[in-house]
This record gives structure tokens, sequence and C-alpha cells, in this order.
């Protein structure tokens, strides 16, 4: 039985529905239709393009061996029609009708479906702030916005950005500006944070002072007032808190999906936009499917509605949805909500909730966060991860880690690990005994994802007690007030120069000679413990606990979290 | 109730159970019992020490923080008694006594154990041949070997080398040497590949050029007769076929377990050595427990006995151990036979079945290879990544996936993915739609991973029925036949020189224009469909398909496994 397929949209899950679905069932026909002239584009390439990491925008366009991506493409490639700079105006559901209408001349015509797919993405969420038209202020959302800044910043018009949001494409856009071009960039974000959500205040800071590092200035719980210009060019960014010049400005601040045709067609929609769609990517109409950046999908680990607008997610759906149209029950659950990005050296990734996440859904969790090597300590490559897991306290279910580190290759294949469980609701133990390929090259004997179990596992059994460099810092800056105690357990060589330059307040037992010295400890102040990363102030912990002590505190990751936390001791 | 522990063994897993076991009950004694005088090294760093990797033999006794973990550390940071030099006799399970003999007095003692660790390890493999213990064969098996290993090569006494065995130690070593020294490197193997039944002949082919291109000599099906020497040491290498001359020689042909004295009190051990457990790593007597080297376990995937000698392995289990010999109930289920080994600037990394182990224990099973980009193909650090994919016919079961890649982290992170599900025998769809990290810097949208469950479920499907690189050469080697049509579907730019080496061979319809030029392609003869890495060939075949074409096989992977494979067209 030939069918005709109808897609609105042609970019990620639109052509990838369309391509699937005609492999299956080449007899049927295929039409895709968009507004814009420019279709089947790696959006997310976009901040590499604008670095000069990729060198021409065309490549975002083409396939991996050089083929663009265009209608001609389409039509003989993959035998789809593809109709271009034609939008879409309505969905007549009872006629199986798309009423469309051409973006240049105005006319309009319907389009008879069998089945139709909506791939209509989403858009960058506006501001509708005074100034926001300005040129030079751009969005970041499609390869036009990004020749664009690429042009300007060739021409030598770009000494100076600010970016209005620090979350994925904030961050990434900023190391484009700041790295590539060295321009004096500007990250301003209204929480108080990087990544807000999606990672722990903890590993944000650790992200955050890599970045500034790297030439990045933030202000943080600040809000964008105005935008100002002059003679129709973006110049200045009014916050609440200052003044900043800009020359450029991207708003980073989320999208929004672009389910209104959804909407009015009658089809079942979330009230902040998004289409619901059950576990064949179906909507509530059996012959529309939806996914990609216009659809809500199920989170995994809360079970509620999600909003994932990622490229990976939509090219997934965008098989499933091909799969099903040609009869198929390929079934897409949901999502645990993976992601890395990479920011100069350094990447950010995760996988499931964070705390504040685990937290907001009503999971009474806890987090630990280990600093580890990531390969044999012996091997010469090595570096030190940072990997944070949250787990639900009754139930020792896992429900996210989230990592920040250099090697950023090593520290995704240990967040896909978790990924690819997280879904089976998997506890301590399952990680514990993860049975990653190891060689000394590549990974520890005990690898740091089992480490990173096991603290999990010593948390809650409550035989490892700490906090992480936040927990420290505050201690550390009450310190005057006596009440804690700040026991380095490393040998004293490690201690020497911390002791000297903190007189009175940096104290030092190595922990072999605990038992021999428990008279120079007190016992009515909190011993904070700490040694390289907090396996060796673990052990102390332990000899502490065995000798009555009742207020011993360990500082997981030790003095290499505290240092990349950004604490000057 | 405090308690005695003897561990037998003090590497790896001995100290781990006696480690963990001490901070869960610090009011109990450990002794931990080796017949060396060196303990708790890490004995999978001595290719890299050899190598020059590691400087100093020194760093595989220490702590990451360059603590020697000698009796000394253990009793001081551990609290754990240690006699080394002191070997166990036999195992007296009626009065729970371990009988140890002094290695240097001869002197004999009894210690009581309330409970006991078999950690015996195990001992390589000797072949028991003529001059196998000529000065400069070694087995790599310790510090000592390592020692001596780069004092020859130090003093120039080396300048050409043979290696008996072509698994992990014998491809880790052959890069050592011949790498860093530059020495003339030869592995003598008895099987017809490298990493017999590890991973196919395909991508053992694969690493095998990578290995000859950085100067490794290997000879296939071949059998060391006889060592030869003049002065006690070591000169020639005798095998069935020829003589190899050999100032070092390394014998990597396996471990075997050192598990007599567990038979000797009775313990179940396997017929081919190494003591049963249970899930809990218990041997048959409640109060014994054994893990390591030394200890059979499960494989998930078969359900059959196993065996594992992994240093990863052993540090798990001693956990498990610590957990269970201080009430626990901890349970180790088994493996599933997760691996990497690093040759050069590639690797190898797999978990589960090859097709040839899967075929081995009764599966129906096919594999399918994918030859992709790593990450985004815009991005500037991609490399090409084979994978290979392992179900089962009928239940679409994935029993394994093995690789050969340059980036290796990135291999490994997916690696580690598919290993995380293993046991839980996942089918396609679980990797089809696993939710991977997605950047561009570290993956494509439709990750390779990803895209290879996909090609399976497309091989199942029988709408992508191909072969790789070995199946390729088979039909081009046979090419004068005429039964092949070989058509290159890219476009003519790419075919053009290829068409011109081979008149009357090599034949070129760009895929979009197939339709269009029928005329051109025989319906008489397999038509061998190839283009860069098989993606667009696929296509190819799905039009000749539909055009009811009978017999068109497409080349997995592509021109570019084809390259790596080392076919000359």
């Amino acid at each position: 039985m030939s069918q005709h397929i109808v897609v609105i949209g042609g970019v990620a899950l639109g052509p990838k529905a369309a391509c699937r679905f005609k492999r299956l069932e080449p007899g049927s026909r295929v039409t895709m239709i968009d507004q814009s002239s420019l279709i089947s584009y790696g959006g997310c390439g976009i901040p590499y393009y604008v670095s000069g990491d990729v060198s021409d925008a065309k490549e975002l366009s083409e396939t991996s061996f050089h083929m663009l991506r265009d209608p001609k493409f389409f039509k003989e490639v993959k035998g789809i029609d593809v109709q271009i700079l034609t939008k879409a105006t309505k969905i007549d559901r009872e006629n199986k009708q798309v009423e469309v209408e051409s973006v240049t001349t105005g006319e309009t015509a319907s389009i008879s479906y069998d089945k139709l797919v909506i791939a209509t993405g989403a858009s960058p969420r506006k501001l509708g702030l005074p100034g926001e038209d300005l040129e030079g202020v751009s969005y970041v959302s499609n390869p036009g916005d990004a020749t664009r800044i690429r042009e300007a910043i060739a021409k030598g018009q770009v000494s100076n950005a600010v970016i209005v949001g620090a979350g994925f494409i904030g961050l990434e856009m900023a190391e484009a500006f700041a790295d590539m071009w060295g321009i004096e960039t500007t990250v301003v974000e209204i929480m108080d944070q990087i990544m807000p959500r999606l990672v722990s205040p903890t590993l944000a800071k650790m992200g955050q002072k890599h970045m500034e590092e790297n030439g990045v200035t933030f202000h943080f719980g600040e809000t964008v007032k105005a935008l100002e210009g002059e003679n129709g060019k973006v110049t200045r960014v009014i916050t609440d808190k200052r003044t900043l010049e800009a020359e450029a400005v991207i708003i980073s601040a989320g999208v929004i999906p672009n389910s209104q045709i959804a909407a009015d067609a009658g089809l079942n929609c979330h009230e902040r936009g998004g289409v619901f769609v059950d576990e064949f990517l179906r909507t509530n109409d059996p012959d529309i499917y939806c996914g990609g950046d216009c659809a809500i999908v199920k989170n995994l680990i809360t079970n509620q509605p999600a909003y994932l607008p990622l490229g990976s997610m939509a090219n997934r759906q965008g098989r499933v949805i091909g799969n099903n149209l040609a009869g198929g029950e390929t079934r897409f659950d949901g999502v645990v909500g993976s992601f890395v990005v990479k920011m100069f050296e350094s990447s950010f990734a995760g996988t499931g909730l964070s705390l504040g996440g685990a937290k907001a859904a009503g999971f009474d969790a806890i987090s630990v966060l280990l600093t580890q090597l990531d390969r044999a300590h012996f091997y010469p490559t090595k570096e030190l991860m940072n990997l944070e897991m949250i787990v639900e306290k009754g139930t020792r279910r896992v429900l996210g880690v989230q990592g920040f580190g250099s090697s950023g290759d090593a520290m995704v294949g240990r967040i896909n690990a978790v990924a690819a469980i997280l879904k089976s609701a998997p506890v301590i133990e399952d990680i514990s005994n993860m049975e990653l390929a190891y060689a000394p090259p590549f990974a520890a004997a005990m690898d740091i994802l089992n480490a990173l179990a096991n603290l999990a596992d010593n948390a809650l059994r409550g035989i490892n007690r700490g906090v992480g460099p936040e927990g420290f810092k505050e201690m550390w800056d009450d310190r005057e007030s006596g009440e804690c105690f700040f026991l380095d357990c490393r040998e004293n060589a490690d201690a020497a120069a911390f002791m000297e330059r903190n007189p009175g307040q940096w104290h030092n037992v190595p922990q072999g000679e605990i038992y021999d010295r428990l008279d120079e400890i007190p016992r009515d102040k909190n011993v904070v413990l700490v040694c390289n990363t907090g396996a060796r102030s673990y052990e102390a912990q332990i000899m502490l606990d065995e000798k009555g002590y009742e207020k011993v505190i360990n500082i997981h990751g030790g003095m290499a979290a505290i240092k990349k936390y950004g604490v000057d001791l």
C-alpha cells in the first residue's frame, strides 16, 4: 500500500524520519516542506563555525562526504520531494490536508497526507528587551546568524561581546569568541551559577574558574534590562547592576517549541508549548507523529513531562517515526537527560538528575563528589576527573552522575555508561560492579566510576561522612571562629607549606601516625580532614571514629578539588 | 565480634579485600601473607615500564601519591599485618588453620583464621620448550621480570626480540619493544590472527596492519619448537617454519590459576584449574572466599564458567569479599568480558562475545561492521572508528560489540556503554535508542553506537545485506571469474582513480543516478556496491532492490574499512 507522507520541517528530525521511511517503503511518496531555504543543517555546529573550528558554514549543511543536503540531494539521493520557502499555516485533520503558503509569493495551496510528521522545531526565546532588534544582537539559531556573526568578527567589528545566559549555547559561544578571536567576552546569567539545574554549584564553580582562566568574565544573579546602540547597531548592554560595552550580543536564554500549528489543530500540547506524544511518538491523532524540539517527552527518572531540545534526540526519534510510519511499532520511551558541553580544554558532562533537580522532583537524595585519576596512576597521560553521583537515600537508587574534567572523551565515556542503564533504575551496586574495559592507558584498576559508586555506598553507610570543596570553603572562611580543626593527614612534606602560610589554622598528622598522636587532635571541635583527593582522609576518619571522635568531616575531592574550586590556601 | 581474617596473596584482590574489610571492621585483625617480598604491585603496568612510559618500576608499587605499598605501609596506613616471603603450604579446613613456611629459612608455622581469603592469583603458562630457562626468556609476570628486561635493553643487549603469543600482553610488549626502543620485534602466534577469539578476523587484520606499519612482524599459524642460546643466553627461536634471531624472548601464552592449594583442601575447582565460587564469592566452604586470577566466574552471556584474569575484576571482587567478610551480602554475579588494549596510536576494545565466541557458545548469530566518524563530521578532530556488533538472529539480542580505532577513549566509552547493559540481555533497540551525551566535539548527532545498532537492525530486516572488507577481498581476489560487478556508487571524482587503475573491473554510477543508468548495471552478476563507508551504497542497494535486482551485496565499512584492512585497489 503506497502512502503519501508529509513532513513539516526540514531540519534534524524531519529529514531523518523522511529518509528512514523512504528506505523502508521506497514505493511510497514523501513530501517535506520548510519555510526556510536552508534545510537539514547541523545547528549544533554553529558555535564551532563562529569559532573557526569549522571553516565554512556550508560544511554544516553537507554530508560527511561533502554532498550538500539541498532539495536536489533529497530528490536524487533520497527520493524525497522538498518544498522550501513553504510555510505550513494550518493542519486540517478532518480532510487530512496541510495548508501551505509560499514565503516568497504568498500563494497558498493544500497538500494531502496519509500520515503527517510535525517537525517544526523550536525558536530561540526572545527577552522582549528594548533594543533587542538592533544589529549585532543574535540568537545563534541558524546558519544565517552564524555567518553574520563571523563576518562581523572577520571585519574586525567585534572587540567585545556579551552573552546572555550561561547554558550550553552561551558557554559554547563564550568559548568561540574568547578562544579563537580574543574578544573580550562577558556572560550575564540571571541565576547564580553556570549550567543552572544541570550541574551542582560545586562543579559549576570549577567550570566557571576554568572559563575565567581563559579570559571569560561572568556576572551572576544579574538581569539584562535593555540593549542600547548607535546607528542601529548594538553597543551596550544595560543590566540591573552595570553597563557593559558590547559590539556583539548573543541571547541564549533557551528555546520555545514551535507547536502553535499543532495546538491550533487540536492536538494535545503542554501549557507552555510542545506537543504531547505517546511511546510511539504519535500525537493524539494516530495519523500525526511529532518529535524533536517541538515535542514533549517523558523523563524516565521523574516520570514527569520533559523537554529536551537536542539534535541527537531528534535524530533518534526521527528513525523511530520513520519505522512507525512504515507500520512498525518502535518505541521511544523517554529520556534521562544526557549532555556534554566542551569549554576550552575541559568539559561538563552528565546524565540524569543533578542534586538540585532530584530535590526539586521530590527525591530524598544526597550527592557525593569524587576527584580521582581517570587512568592508572603510573600512566603518563593520566588526568584528575571530578564526578558527582546523586543517589536516593532509602532505595540507594542512582539518579544521575555529572562531571567536570579535562579528558573529555574519557569523561563522556563514563557518563554514557551510566546513561545506558539509568532508565532501568540502577542502584549503587550496579555501578560499583560495572565491568568497564580496563588497561592502564584507559582506566585505573578500580575505575573512577566504580570508585564513585563505592564512595556513595560509604556515604550512605555513614563511614565516609564528608562535604565537597564548597563545604570546605564555608568552614575555612569561618576559621577564625575556632569551631573547626583543619587536619591535613598527608605526609609532612605535603602539608608543610600550608602550615607555614596558615599558622595556627592548618595542622598536620600523617594518617599513618594518627593512633600515636591522638593527643594533638581535639575532641571538642569539628575535625576537618584533608588529603590529596579524599581517600587517605577517609582512612583517617575511620581511625578517629574507631577512637570515639564524634565530629569528623572528610573533605571529598581533597586538595585537588579545593584547588579546582578556586579556594586559595 | 572481632574476627581474624587471613588472606593468602598480596597482589590486587588480596590487599583490596583486606583493606575493605579492615575499614568496615577496624576492630578486627587481618593477616596477609605472600611468598614474594614484593606485594601490591600493578602487574598490568609492566609493559609500560618496559616501554619507558613509566620511568621507575617502583611506581608500580606505589599509591597514586607515591607511598610505597610495602608491609610498613599496610601496617601503619591500613592496619593490616603482612608476612612476606611466607608461603602457604596447606589449608587445614577442619582446624581453620593455614600452614605456612618461610621461603628464606624453611621454618613452618600455623596461622588460625576465622575466615580465609584465597588470592593466590595465576602463573604464566610455560610451554615446556627446550631452552625455556635460558637467560633472556621472560614471562612478564612480575616487576622482577620487567626490571631485567629493561636493564638488558638499556645496556644495548637487545636488538631483536621474539614474542610468543599475540594476546593482550604479547601486543603490549610488542609495542613496548618496537615503539620506544626500535627493537626488531617479531610476534609468533599459533592461531591465524592477533587477539584470537576476542575480535573478528576483520578487526584483527586492521590491528595487525597498524602494528606492521609500526615495525612489528607477525608469523601466524606457527608453533615455537625450541629456544636456543649461547653461554646460557637466548639467541634464537626455532619454529616449525623458520629460525628467528632473538636476544629477548617473551612468552605470553596465557596464565594458569594458582589453585592447587585450594584443590588439595577439597575446595571445588575447575578441572583445568581455578576455584569455583558462588555469587558472594564464597567457595564451597562458607568460611573461605576466593576471587581474582585464581577463581572461576560465570559468563553472564553464555552462563558458562569463565576465567577472566584482569586486575580490574580482581579489585572489584576484592571489595565484594571485603564487604562479605564483614557480614555483608554483596553480590558478584559474573562477567561479560570487557577489555581494551592499546597498540601504538590505535586500540582494540570490546565487551561480550565476538562472532566466533558466539558461534562457539551455540548462538545463531550474525555480525555487522560499521565504519563511521566518532564525532560530528564537521568537527576537526573527528576520526573514523570501526565497530562490530554481534546479534542473535531470532531474539535480536546483542551479544557483544568490539572495535578498532584511533580515538581510544572515545571508543572505550562506547564499549563501556554497551558493557553497562550487556548482562541484562539487551536487544538491538536498546542500543539504537541509547541516550548518549551529545555535542559536536564528542559525538555525531546519530552516534556511531546508535548507528551500529541501526545497521544490525537493517541487516536482520534484510534491507542492508552486506559483508565487510574480508568478504570484499575474497570477491575482489576472484574478480577475473567475472561473477561480480564492482560498482562504486560515489561521485565520479571519487571513483575515477580506481576505474583507471582497474579498467573493466571497477565501475561507477553515482547513487543518485542509479535509476537513470540501470542499463549499465547487470542483473545476472553479483552487484558489489562500494562507497566511502557503506551508507550511500546502502541507499543504492535499496534502489536496486526496488528495481528487482536480486544479487546485490553492500560492502560494510566501504573504502574506509577496505583501506584499513589492507586491500590495495
